[in-house]
């Protein structure tokens, strides 16, 4: 039924049948848990084998001793590994410790205060810092800026990424945007891959920002997919090779959702200008990343070919999660206009836009019923969403009994959230 | 011989000889390290088994999933462990990533940028932020807090610690004096122990020093002995506990010299207040440690006395090295007047005086007859030793043979460099 065609009497009699429904959830005692986007027990088991993988032996291909110091950017076997996944060359590379976040975190800081291209370009000498964010966005990116006293400029996303006009303009207009932040394949929430022309004219930006702008790339689902016809991602790197712009782009990456979360290997790519700052700086902070941890990655995931045939189990996992989502989705609200959500090919969100205003009481209905969403808002810089509208579902971690139970509650307090909106306007 | 009685007759012609010896030494083309305090395969090779050690068991004793993300501050057992090696509680310590420097570092920027105690005590909001360094001292103590802009005042080392006449005094006159690094068992490079005295005396500094001070207590060797009669550190937390100044310390430790030096686990232990200004901030930049290396390590090592256990082993390798080191020390220089040395009963350095002004020559002749040392300098802050006199010595990483081959080049290089300034003065 399209709600904006129902007699108030119709919605009324709505009202009532879903507050029934609602009433029996909220009496079932549910715990269920939408919020992170975990890999399942199902998934992390695919890696068991890394623990025990060296049977003994912590060399490295070259001879170098695992188990001792040294080495600040990585094994060149992991650089190799990591810069042919990322589609660079492994002098690109930087190897880093148990995940992505950490060097993201690291590269702002580094840039703040001593600069990526020597000590005239630190950001903190240039007055305020400001970013671009694309929203809905990754909360950590955010959070992680707003610490470091980076200011947020929202900008939209749409199905394609952000929204380029809108980005190129604020890029031109005020060189205190020192950055963006893009998860370009499978973004988070929304799923969607950058089309190659959002990538060329992200290539381009070096041109038109302001001094030291950087492009944080945080490819974080970069192999996540789940099925073959997944769009491809334009390379950036490439791009930016061509027209000049290298040093505006630092990619990140993790093996996070691909082994172990929180035991896995993060990675970076970026130009020999910029790697050159990040590993001065990271030479006063640590003596070296886990090397024999790295080396486990290198002997499972061993090459390109072996990390596709791992990812596709990943994705016979993920895959029925996400349909058991998107079917209860299709067939309670397909012909609905409660709300609209995005059918990602690769990643671990679905995101779903309600109307305009409802997306915290949605969240708040099914926490009392027992349904535990992300916060509303989260996505947002400031933790605000302007519409009130966006809720982002992780569907990885729960089993799908309790997935499929999630989502009726789910759908059940969208709805019944939008018949109460429309009997009160 | 001692040189000051020498008549100049007797100078040439020891000078004659110890050129003739060192030339030898030139011509053989030695290939030799004292440089780094990095363990030897030997010692890397007791801990062969903790890859594999899981043994497809990725779960800790409470059930928690070692493989997904989650926990900020380390596993409980993991605490637990490195809680009765430091001599505190649990509840005092924060687990992390792959050693103890980046735990440092950490600490220094969150209280530079944020506070420990709440956004008014940042250091940085204070003016120019100061730091005791004892002297000689840990290199990289010196070189990160000089990167983070705090200025370095050296004080005095004895053999029984700091100066501690010297340490009150500045805090008391300069309350921009924001902390003081210390390695308070077998001190890098001396080897000492600092007495329960100056454990005392550190622990009443709160109580005298500026707002928001805190002793950097890097306690990298707690547990490194070469024999069981090594002398005990007493417990400055609990002394801390005792004069109500628990706020004002911070103690490092890691396994980086006990299992993996770069693949070990690194820890810290503080009061509830300091760690819970360090885990927000920590917040906005990780997700969390390697919670599988952590347990690992609870696996292996397990308990204090299986660690006791597992040290003698250690012991029982570095213990040959040091005697190597100082049996040449004693029968070469033992009856003259050219230098001083330290004989350390743990740790993984000895530190030689020569007489003023010889350190940097006496490295330049060694590096030339093919044996490096520490750059002459490092153990200093800006690498300006101003007695130009000390020169550490590593002996863990060289073979036996080697480094004996490398005391001997050392000492004639020693020699000869004293030899040369009694003529030339």
């Amino acid at each position: 039924m399209r709600l904006s065609q129902a007699a108030p009497e119709q919605l009324r009699e709505l009202e009532k049948s879903l507050s029934e429904q609602y009433l029996a959830f909220q009496t079932a005692g549910l715990n269920l848990d939408l919020t992170r986007g975990k890999p399942s027990a199902e998934q992390l088991s695919l890696s068991n084998a890394l623990d025990g993988i060296l049977n003994g032996n912590y060399s490295d291909g070259s001879g170098t001793d695992l188990r001792n110091y040294g080495g600040l950017d990585g094994l060149p076997e992991a650089k190799q590994l990591f810069a042919d996944m990322l589609g660079v060359q492994a002098q690109d590379i930087l190897v880093g410790g148990n995940g992505s976040l950490p060097m993201m975190y690291f590269s702002l800081q580094t840039a703040l205060s001593q600069g990526l291209a020597g000590k005239d370009s630190a950001w903190s000498l240039q007055g305020p810092v400001k970013f671009l964010a694309p929203v809905p966005g990754y909360d950590r990116h955010f959070t992680a800026s707003q610490h470091l006293g980076i200011e947020l400029i929202p900008v939209a996303m749409n199905e394609h990424g952000p929204d380029m006009d809108q980005v190129e303009a604020l890029v031109k207009s005020d060189p205190s945007i020192k950055g963006i932040w893009c998860v370009p394949r499978f973004s988070n929430p929304t799923g969607i891959v950058y089309s190659d022309d959002v990538v060329n004219r992200m290539a381009k930006l070096g041109h038109i920002a302001g001094d030291h702008f950087r492009i944080f790339w945080d490819n974080a689902y970069a192999v996540h997919v789940l099925d073959d016809q997944a769009p491809v991602l334009a390379n950036l790197y490439e791009a930016c090779k061509n027209a000049g712009t290298e040093d505006s782009v630092l990619i990140f990456g993790s093996t996070s959702k691909i082994t172990f979360a929180g035991a896995g290997v993060g990675f970076m790519a970026a130009s020999a200008s910029n790697l050159s700052a990040l590993k001065d700086a990271l030479g006063y902070s640590t003596i070296g990343p886990d090397k024999v941890n790295q080396y486990r990655h290198v002997k499972f995931l061993k090459d390109q070919a072996t990390l596709t045939k791992h990812m596709q189990k990943h994705a016979a996992i993920m895959k029925p999660r996400f349909d058991a989502v998107l079917q209860q989705l299709k067939s309670e609200l397909g012909d609905d206009d409660i709300a609209s959500w995005t059918e990602p090919q690769g990643g671990y969100f679905i995101s779903v836009d309600t109307r305009p205003g409802l997306a915290k009481q949605v969240i708040q209905l099914a926490a009392e019923a027992g349904v535990k969403l992300t916060p509303a808002g989260a996505p947002f810089p400031y933790g605000k969403d302007p519409q009130d509208s966006n809720i982002r579902i992780a569907p990885s971690f729960p089993t799908i009994n309790d997935l499929e139970k999630a989502t009726e509650v789910f759908i059940t307090c969208l709805k019944l959230a939008t018949v109460r909106q429309a009997l009160a306007s």
